[in-house]
């Protein structure tokens, strides 16, 4: 059995200089390490990489990729109002709203943003999942 | 500036069976919650979930959605050894190899299986990435 973990989300990239400007001015995220190819993002004991598209197909040894892929990725908040401001800042920075914040069946408060390689982002306050002092998530604590 | 923290990472499906069979056969994860729509499972601080492709769609108001996508999701290991073995069980539960594991440039060893909805996973072993005692990996050290 494998340890329960991820380690790594790869995103691949068209442009890494507009993707760069919406996690770094619309996140607020700074890079740990950037070249040409490839930027590092330390999150909560898991690396975002926004990888150029050719580099990640040689990676992968891939035929195509497309987009938008069928996944999101979500970003809980600790408090209601941040939902709102933060996905206003995403579009500010190049981001696209593809579902403005409104309740989702469970309660709480979500909206979905795509960054400029049409990768979506959920952004939910959900009361359900407790967010510890590290930033990480605990299903239905 | 919000805090650098990835909470879920949702993965559409097109066959639920499929898919849960690949992670709690393959990876040996245990669900924390399923019904006929959704599948959750908790790793480092981040939750999976695996979800119906329509589902998805309505709740990110999405138009269409593609796979493959372009993007992979790594699980690093702590021993070499255990990136074939991994591959190999995720191969036996309906995962297919998209490469087979070799040294990328900056060493180590890493492979590519796609899941049964055609998402991909690099197994990975790096040993310039550390990987602490709860499973989290920081960037460089």
């Amino acid at each position: 059995m494998a340890e329960p973990r991820i380690s790594l989300i790869t995103l691949g990239s068209r442009n890494l200089a507009k993707s760069r400007r919406f996690y770094v001015d619309g996140f607020g995220w700074e890079p740990v390490f950037e070249n040409e190819e490839i930027i590092f993002y330390q999150l909560n004991g898991v690396i975002l990489a926004t990888f150029a598209d050719a580099a990640l197909k040689e990676d992968m040894v891939a035929g195509e990729l497309y987009r938008p892929g069928a996944f999101a990725i979500a970003h809980n908040v600790r408090e209601e109002g941040e939902v709102e401001a933060l996905m206003t800042d995403l579009a500010a920075a190049g981001g696209r709203i593809l579902r403005r914040a409104d309740a989702p069946p469970i309660g709480g408060l979500r909206g979905y943003v795509a960054d400029p390689d049409e990768h979506a982002w959920e952004i939910a306050y959900n009361p359900g999942f407790a967010i510890d002092n590290d930033g990480n998530i605990l299903f239905g604590t």
